[in-house]
């Protein structure tokens, strides 16, 4: 009669101590990719399917995960079942390592050497936590954590995914980039974000209109993003896209 | 220079006001599945990536899903950082809408007739804030609303789909039924909550051991179980165990 408090609500919490790990390393020698998260909740952190799909294909391909995010406080709390702000504070770290079921570390210790790529999922908190985006557009500046991070991985040649808005943030930081938020025409409502590709432009990146079952791959920036959220899509067309794009990162990886 | 704020935050929330659903129709008849949500993270509420693994699968096989969850204060905030509770108040609704983008309905306007199948995703908030097995185990008592949607769907004959620490919740509510909640021996701490097994028996359950890859079918009960994290188990094989329930259920709807 172990674990989860049965008949001992003292036991829970030394249990909850203890993370466990979402992934294991299959034994050979495989990609070592860091995820940056920015929160948990599409409205004011990490889109919660996109961070997930994208721990569940690295799983599948064997890729050893370490979670990141920046220990600050959010932009601001959003009542999620209402859509508008709410008076709490939460913190991103804090909030992110619900994601992570606990195994989140600060991002000031995230370094390109001990890692062979790096991934950010989309939600607003890439645009809220992460930059300014969502209140300054293309004059937006990025956390100096995140911008830090792009441009090591960027130097030393090493891939960068990213997927929904979370693209602007290489938009910014590495110039001439060609990334996809989706494509560039509302299309009745299908693209609701689709103003993002003109500030991507405006902040010096080159746009590729893609489906949200696509990618778009910046061979000598090492840069691959698909549309994911940005569209109106099926829950499983996401999760395709965003396979494709860890695919295509650790291919980039060379391992 | 649309949406997402662009140049502009105050036309950020009028369109965070309305959700974007998380699932098509395929425009053939499809099983319409009600999903049970406790709240958003694996300590205070319902398993993240449970959830988003039901939602990915179903979304694939076509159904209609809506998502539902108790309008009640979660048991307590765990601090997901630290594995330890925080001062902070939160409701499983509003929370539950972390994971629902938005579109969550209060689970007392759930009505199996409106339904072909009902799943519940796993996390402590099944046992903290859907029962209260965390804290009591065996003698726990299950939220009002959650006994009337089990004991409606089980009298309608409609199939019950539960993963994780949440088959509990059918032990105790659905006499004799048959569960599994993953191996019924530690096995060098693989099997951490173990101890959960002998408490359904002490329910009146019945219990069939089974890895997480594995499900297991009561078809006198139409009721489907997975193990999920109850095991120490990659995400891709917990996302695969998923897929088996879902799947099985969606079989039982005849759909």
């Amino acid at each position: 009669m172990a674990a989860l408090g049965v008949r001992c609500s003292r036991r829970l919490l030394p249990l909850l101590g203890a993370p466990r790990p979402l992934h294991t390393s299959p034994g050979n020698p495989s990609a070592r990719v860091a995820v940056v998260l920015s929160g948990c909740g599409v409205y004011d952190g990490t889109e919660i399917h996109e961070a997930s799909a994208i721990l569940v294909h690295l799983s599948r391909q064997g890729a050893e995960v370490k979670m990141f995010a920046p220990d600050i406080p959010q932009m601001h709390v959003i009542d999620h079942s209402k859509g508008q702000p709410s008076q709490e504070n939460r913190n991103v770290l804090v909030e992110s390592a619900r994601l992570a079921r606990g195994d989140v570390t600060a991002l000031s210790k995230l370094s390109a050497k001990d890692h062979d790529a790096v991934i950010f999922p989309g939600g607003f908190g890439a645009a809220k936590n992460l930059s300014s985006f969502a209140v300054d557009g293309e004059s937006c500046s990025v956390h100096s954590e995140v911008e830090r991070v792009l441009q090591d991985f960027r130097k030393a040649e090493k891939p960068i995914g990213l997927c929904c808005i979370a693209p602007v943030l290489a938009a910014k930081v590495i110039p001439g980039v060609e990334v996809t938020v989706g494509q560039e025409e509302e299309q009745g409502g299908k693209w609701p974000y689709c103003g993002t590709t003109k500030a991507i432009q405006a902040m010096g990146g080159k746009h590729s209109a893609k489906e949200v079952h696509e990618v778009h791959v910046d061979k000598s920036h090492k840069v691959v993003t698909t549309p994911a959220f940005m569209g109106q899509a099926p829950l499983h067309t996401i999760f395709d896209g965003i396979g494709s794009m860890v695919s295509n990162v650790l291919r980039l990886t060379g391992k």
